[in-house]
């Protein structure tokens, strides 16, 4: 990981602000010969998009992936893209690039955001729409992470939310199809009238509220991962940790491992009638040792509440003066509803590039 | 991060397993002129060294480290060290090597250890007290991390257990001094009896504890960090997640952050009178955007229960033969409560490496 | 370094190919502050580009450079801009993207290019004029290289010719004004006219010929570098060796240094009348131990012959047909004087990341 | 490459002074199942020892490595070491560690070597016996290289001196079998005698001579390496500009390409009776775009003339004092010769490399 890239074999490296030209990606490492769509590719980047429902931004984001190099046509079809094995360029372009009034915000710096702490760090700060922290630099992972998911063959990786707020969710009630059905990811189809109506409320109220999702990757080789700095566990961590306004990570049964005996978190092992060794239960999610086991592995995340919100909130100037910050304009009341497919691509890209790395020192597959 | 080494520019690479000859580090990149004794080294150890008390392993490791590399003496003073900003090569040997009989764990899998894992990824495993796997391994990152507090002037690191198992402390009795008077690195003097005989019930009753560390760091200079992968709570958290049974980590509230409101969890801030900027709260734990704000750096991480326990698991050989394992000896029941030193020295290193790499991107110090 | 990515803080990533949308680079680590504009950047990509005289293939690309994120207008002069610490993307795009007629080198392996190792590699290939292993790729980082020029307070790096085939210079007529005048970059204003008639003949006599460049950078910091595998010297040699058909590098004296002897290769030291040490000669090439000594920074990279040449030359094709191969249309009789700017810009790049190394490391400036 | 690591996925980072405990490395990254002895490291060890005729040094360094870590017994031989895949920690202690008398050196800048450097970058410096820029620490990547000599089936990587000072060789009298016969590496046999009294002539004469060295690497896969920033050649060149006195690097025909017409230079093709692509010549040096083209890798490095010479040359104290250094005791008049087994260490460490890389990437062997 550098500043700006992620990954050892399968290398993303982003770059862009929210209201320059554009923002973008480039995909090094990716093995030649994966074939994919650009509607592949659009399809991540929409569940991602703005303005899909009264809950997410109404700002029109028109998410247009443009593949910029590293892929041929395929023989046998036009629409079909084939990866060379060289860098993958991706680029999403601003299309509302006039000139804002940013005033308001230009020298104030907004509590939970970065403003403050770019100025700190670099001494000069891109304050249109908040520049280089932006959420929508996040599009670029999620078109990075459509990639990835074509190189492990037999991944599957899905997300959900298990929480807003102080509402959760019935797990006995999962139902991976009704993700898709709903605006907020939920997989419990009673959860979400009741999520809709607190929303509401939150957003009638002038505030905002924070979430947990929750991501499974299944057909994750065993094996893959490594002791241990290079740990699957460690690096989906980091890739999650890095998603703007995420303040906490879990494998398997996280914090709740701190809190039950040894005796119930093992995971027993018996044989299957395949031959093949069966985890009688995932605690674990999926990784011991940094390594992966070949069960489901599990991950979830903690988003903050959207930290713009029309509640004013006490602050300073770049000069040094006190005022209070409020955010206008239409902002997700929880941004972590549209973290899913974003956390998802993170959890992809650590597998894809974790497989490469298993291939490349050991040489099995 | 590549398998057995972390960092960017304060770049630490381990080696050694727990019964060969002995474990190790190499520090790459530390700045010259730092100055240090074996006994400041030797102190971060002891705090991590097992057979402290009934609740660790009565195990002894004689944990001497030896600096082999990129010191000299100082001139005025020849019990301390100063770096010459070559590589600093640690060891620490390992007295007891007589062959042990690890004949009843050669080839059967401890449920919740890393023994199946390492057979499937490498077809070979040193099946030896856990080899490369063993918590062993991180008296080596105890050292550097000796090293990284004394890179960054004014950083103090410092970590306390706030839960095992189902018992946590109340923080309005939190005491540091209190955290080096106990066995359990408890900041809160009336949980600790409390704790002592929830223990010894754990043990008795051959079953063991998780627990959650939460580490602070002071004089974080404000600015050090970086978007977007190279954040400085992401490297804290890919750190942390890398020790051995740690299955979660926070920053600031963390999951916290995703129940309560943008409104409450928003980090005002005034001018102090020292014409600086305030803030009123941490809820962020020092980090916006993965940039440290100059407030403190507070990091959690749950640690899983020991998986050595003495009630019989069911598990399978590597031959694919069912069996019950029980781990028999001395075992730590709450192998957390040693990872507090470990923690440390990680959120340590993170810290230095990222005040490293500030002064080299930015020239501000 | 990783596949298409260079350098350790200053980081240098590109993306690309000859006939498709176009190419480009992130360039990641930069300073905030640097103060450059497009011009600056155009005059490097015009001395690099084609169809500037009889002697460079007369392919019009009009190199025309976008920067498409991590930079803001300078607030006191909209022409330049300033960089803000965050990752600088530019691109510059392909203008003549027509469908031409490749059938003919589409599966024949040139002689000298990589087509047969990419096929060998991939199992599929960009063949249209090159693919990523067109010399076009080099546009992006003599755009990168101009960046770094302004990162190193006084650096300056210039790069001449000093022979092209078998014809060589006078160095005592050396002339850095000479090199902007010509065609050949050639510092020595009598060679010029030979020159030109021997690349006249071996146009005529449809071959090419190959050349050595030599690189100067004045204004290195003395102490930037480091050992053992940072050296200074290790990083511009893997530079210049990574740019298309150079064979060899050398610095300072080079290959002639092994056959002097010890006592004529010495750089003597003397105290300047500024109080600084003053060597009395530069048979090093300003770098002692991978560190630089302040002295001029030397370089010299061979750049083999043109393999695109009108003379017919046997070969196969990728179903294994031997064939005669001839490449039509224009292409440089010497791709070597096209390197020139080039290696300057590896040079400057190599220079750079060392200087914002040494500053993360040690402090000092 | 960070300071004191190189390579990707075979990674070896190495530490260690002249005159301080010792020198050693860790190897990470190795595959599993690598199966070697301590006898074979050693040859190699002992290749590069001093002390071995009259023309390196005398100082009796008793290079015995001793492997710490990352290793099992075979079962089937004790003798016989298997990695693991874990870090390979092998050490080489420093047997002669009394104190000598450094004054003389200490504080006075020996020209040619990092003396000045050293301290300029660092403000502190190891004088003892050149410290961490001593050729010592070239045991370490000679150890290294006997692992990736074994990672790579079929790989066999030979060097020889191909010049000392002004007397090179008659290419056709290359017997590869005469190169272990003789003191020099030369693999002339009527070269010898001449060499032999040409260097007593220059030790006398108080002096020192440099030399050219040939790595030649077969059984290198087709396909290894990789554009544009990985290349092989690339790689190769940066690892041995690594080596100390290393001054110039050259690929196949390396500065001679510079020199011939594109005619004579294009290695031509044709179909082998085995189905394969048959190279007519190896110009190229077995690379083409970075890539292997599975032809014999062919590299050669100039070497500089010993900086420790017994001639009297001026030069400065740290303090400004204008001296003159005479370096005493016995140094190699050709410190090149001992150079050989150290460039075949670092050819087969960046095959092995990529070897890893490619696999990787492509799933191809």
């Amino acid at each position: 990981m550098s500043f700006n890239t992620f990954g050892h074999l399968f290398r993303v490296t982003t770059w862009g602000e929210s209201h320059g030209r554009g923002i973008g990606c480039v995909v090094d490492g990716c093995p030649p010969g994966i074939r994919f769509t650009l509607a592949d590719i659009q399809a991540d980047l929409d569940r991602r998009k703005p303005g899909q429902s009264k809950h997410t931004t109404q700002r029109q984001e028109d998410d247009r992936v443009e593949v910029l190099s590293g892929v041929l046509e395929a023989e046998d079809d036009p629409e079909t893209l084939v990866t060379t094995g060289t860098p993958i360029s991706m680029a999403i372009w601003n299309t509302d690039q006039r000139s804002k009034d940013y005033s308001d915000i230009k020298d104030r710096y907004r509590p939970g955001h970065a403003d403050y702490t770019y100025d700190v760090k670099y001494g000069i700060r891109d304050y249109r729409g908040g520049g280089r922290s932006s959420a929508r630099e996040t599009a670029a992972r999620v078109a990075a992470g459509a990639l990835a998911r074509r190189v492990v063959p037999g991944l599957d990786v899905r997300g959900a939310m298990v929480s807003i707020g102080t509402k959760g969710i019935d797990r006995t009630r999962w139902d991976w199809a009704e993700v898709r059905r709903n605006a907020f990811f939920c997989p419990d189809a009673e959860a979400v009238a009741q999520w809709d109506a607190y929303l509401d409320d939150i957003r009638k109220s002038l505030n905002s509220v924070g979430g947990v999702i929750e991501i499974v990757a299944t057909g994750v080789p065993a094996g893959i991962g490594a002791p241990v700095y290079g740990k699957l566990d460690q690096d989906i961590a980091s890739g999650l940790m890095s998603i703007n306004a995420v303040k906490g990570v879990e494998i398997g049964n996280g914090f709740e491992a701190a809190r039950i005996t040894g005796v119930d978190n093992a995971d027993e092992m018996r044989m299957g009638n395949d031959g093949q060794v069966q985890f009688l239960s995932n605690h674990a999610g999926g990784i011991l040792g940094g390594i992966a086991t070949g069960q489901p592995v599990v991950a979830r995340f903690a988003v903050k509440p959207t930290s713009s919100i029309m509640t004013p909130r006490r602050s300073v100037t770049a000069s040094g003066e006190e005022v209070e910050v409020v955010t206008r304009g239409r902002h997700d009341p929880c941004v972590g509803i549209r973290a899913v497919p974003i956390g998802e691509a993170m959890v992809a890209c650590a597998i894809a590039d974790h497989y490469l790395l298993h291939r490349g020192q050991t040489g099995r597959v």
